[in-house]
């Protein structure tokens, strides 16, 4: 920081924060709560940027997206960066989250502790299997999948993870959509279309395992 | 394409391909492969850049960092830049996997078949739990914890995803690193720390959620 003023950030063509800034602030926020529990109030954008593989110039770029965080001469205060970057993240309250499917997937999800760690709280599971609905699964009631549109809004659910098989994914996500959710992170292993005002994100585990045999096949070095 | 040159590719400070062009690589080959599969046979920068929300300048530097692909007039030829990305990526060749820890985050990615479809084999997996260790799950083999350094050159496995609670996961990237593995990809919720000649990536589940709610948050229109 040091004062020096940073360039106001180009938008995308729509106007929009680029995906990978806000990919990017899951990180910064992810070290900084590392930072702070291990006890430090203040780190500078280099210190932050070095611990992530990014220069400072890409720290201060991808947060002046968002306001002018930092105090010249000391950095950016750990505890306030958190703040803010949850804030935007809108990780500041916690979420109720519905998961549809309780395969191994599902039920791996529903006591994933990353998710509560980060704000987000599981509030209902949804299955079609006799043996599940009814029961509870690390504390979380399974219901009948024919009842998310009396569960959903009943519980203000407004997230919801899709963890069925593949063919059953598109129907699930219509039924999530008209109970009311506005944003669905889908685990299946298939494309699945919901309306334009519904946010979508898709996780596709075996990119990570491409990116790890990238870096394998090109013996990549790492910085430390 | 139509014959244009693309200027080369800006390299990172340590000549190294940026990450972010990589993960692309993994998006193109997903598009590409699913107009494979629809029987198409070409397509222009264009569309493959409107397909994923990016601009045909993107896509055409993206692929620039590994050669010429595309033809004048034509543009790229599906199946011949499917091969060619997998070549890049490594995974033109079937790797042999291991996954340590069988609760259910591990039992699930033993049985996701996003892995098969994109060239990765689970062959072993290991646990400490004597009540799976000798059986076999999704035809896995499950054999104990304590004979990754007996199994792993054995099968000749490179890779090895970590799926065990994260007060465990240090000791087991040291037992895989011990046993040869190049790679590997994390899902226990906690930073682990590995040789340099390993490679590694970590999977936090929690980022995707937070990239959904920044959307909800920020009601993002989504071009489609």
């Amino acid at each position: 920081m040091s004062g020096q003023q940073e360039k106001p950030p180009e938008q995308s063509a729509d106007g929009q924060v680029p995906k990978a800034v806000v990919s990017r602030l899951s990180l910064y926020l992810r070290e900084l709560q590392r930072l702070l529990r291990d006890g430090h109030e203040t780190i500078s954008s280099t210190q932050l940027g070095k611990m992530l593989g990014f220069t400072d110039a890409q720290v201060r770029k991808d947060l002046a997206y968002f306001g002018q965080f930092g105090y010249p001469g000391i950095g950016y205060r750990c505890p306030e960066l958190v703040a803010k970057i949850k804030e935007i993240l809108g990780t500041n309250h916690a979420w109720p989250l519905a998961i549809v499917g309780l395969g191994n997937l599902g039920r791996a999800l529903l006591g994933y502790r990353g998710f509560t760690h980060q704000g987000f709280r599981v509030a209902a599971a949804f299955d079609v299997d006799a043996a599940k609905v009814g029961r509870q699964f690390e504390g979380i009631p399974v219901y009948h999948l024919d009842q998310v549109g009396e569960i959903i809004p009943q519980l203000q659910i407004r997230l919801a993870i899709i963890a069925v098989p593949a063919p059953a994914a598109q129907k699930v996500a219509d039924a999530v959509v008209s109970a009311g959710v506005d944003g669905i992170l889908n685990f299946a292993p298939v494309t699945i279309t919901v309306p334009k005002h519904v946010q979508l994100e898709a996780v596709d585990l075996a990119i990570e395992l491409e990116q790890l045999s990238f870096a394998v096949v090109n013996k990549l070095s790492r910085g430390e």
